[in-house]
């Protein structure tokens, strides 16, 4: 299969703007993005639905593998933004279930602006996220091969 | 300037993911979205994080023109996501005001999926989400030319 | 069983601060509050957590009656206060569902501000709510009652 | 002044309901609620309403006293209510802040139930809740007392 092609990703809508996965666990899942030109809104500063979308594709992941590898939906998203991230700021994102049912999962999801060491400036969270999300439904056919292509990419991370 | 220029466009992750803009008021704010693979996520649905994407963007344009083309920033989003639309599917989204105050204004997103009409289906609501924005913020010097870009922008749709 | 019993009402808290049920059925459930002391917080406004309570109220006697008289859960719920009411103020409060799925329930609560004549003040929206619901739950045997107590109480509307 | 006066209490619908408060500070706010039968849901659970009761008021408190005794408005709040409260359960509620602007505070405020000895059962997190605060406001001729009385509350406790 070509690198690039559509299918070989985790999350594609991420991975046109940049994102980077570093961590994915059933306890926590982390990445990184470069605030580029594409990531802002038309001030300059990271777009508050960038932040959201890290958000829901975070807590969709750790779902997902919380789960044992089954079929998640996300049902409601609440973030609120904290401080700006400008253009050229580097993002730590860090996601950790806040209760995991059977049924119901609610993850937080934390972005940071980092500086030059990468560790985040504890003063500087840049947006917080709970996301709630449905667990356990059945798999389609046609994408049958979505939780495997998961479960390899969670392994070579 | 360049057609193509970062600057030259009023929301640039929507146009990465080829969202196209229809009707910008302060009382209305419209466009549409061709769900490609590159707005879904790995079950081939159109990704919640696009969703809201889409609706931080519209109510945002939409804030920004009922304050007079001052500068907005989204506090909060708070996105209900009801049902899936597959990849192949047509979106039609529409931005409201359901509260205009000086300071604080919330905005009302719908999402749709359209049929071959390109009317929604009104049984098909994807999702409904409320942003709540900070209103009437200075414009730092370097991105002074934003209001007068939207103002364009939205004479030309 | 003697009339201000504890467990003869639909929702004891909501009695505690005076709400009065209009109308319950699966699209639609209203009421009214007349704004007293023990209903404002220390400004002598109505008391933002008690219209939270009365859209939590709201939504689940309509979702439990949509389920068919099951016994529902609230998982989430969104509120956003627009303008105060004052105490001795009158509140109209109107809930209809957005989304009744089988498994999740989402319903939307409005407060107004109402005149003399009763009717909503248009311009004055006290609040707006979103209560996510989990439907379908099984009854525990101590409370089987509850179900027929709420359809006896609807049919007495 | 009465003892069992309207005014001589900082929340009135929460001293309804028996809460009692613990600590107040500019960051930190904590309370408890025996849950009897005016609190509860028809199913003889904690009314969610009357957890979003708790977060409204504990918030409100703490982002006044952060503020310096100035009059703050709710603006949003989004509850999770993860797991059930018992007809005679015990509750312990803990506010915190998550981020306070001159203009906007965002708190938390999580109620848990607790065990014989009054600490929180880690595993049993009732709800949590994030609150969005409008600071700031001039106080009205009429309830120029409240800041004073909130001052006053906050010495005894």
């Amino acid at each position: 299969m070509d690198a690039r092609s559509p299918d070989n990703v985790i999350d594609p809508p991420l991975r046109e703007l940049g994102f980077e996965f570093e961590e994915a666990s059933a306890v926590r899942v982390t990445g990184r993005l470069a605030v580029t030109a594409k990531c802002c809104q038309p001030f300059k500063v990271l777009h508050g639905g960038v932040s959201a979308l890290i958000a829901e594709a975070l807590a969709s992941t750790g779902a997902a593998i919380a789960s044992g590898y089954k079929r998640v939906a996300g049902i409601h998203l609440s973030i609120h933004h904290l401080h700006p991230a400008d253009l050229g700021d580097s993002i730590l994102a860090e996601a950790f279930p806040v209760s995991t049912g059977k049924t119901i999962q609610v993850w937080e999801v934390r972005l940071w602006k980092t500086g030059k060491t990468g560790e985040p400036e504890k003063k500087r969270m840049v947006s917080t996220s709970r996301v709630t999300l449905f667990c356990g439904l059945s798999i389609p056919d046609h994408v049958k091969d979505a939780p495997d292509n998961l479960r390899k990419f969670v392994s070579k991370l």
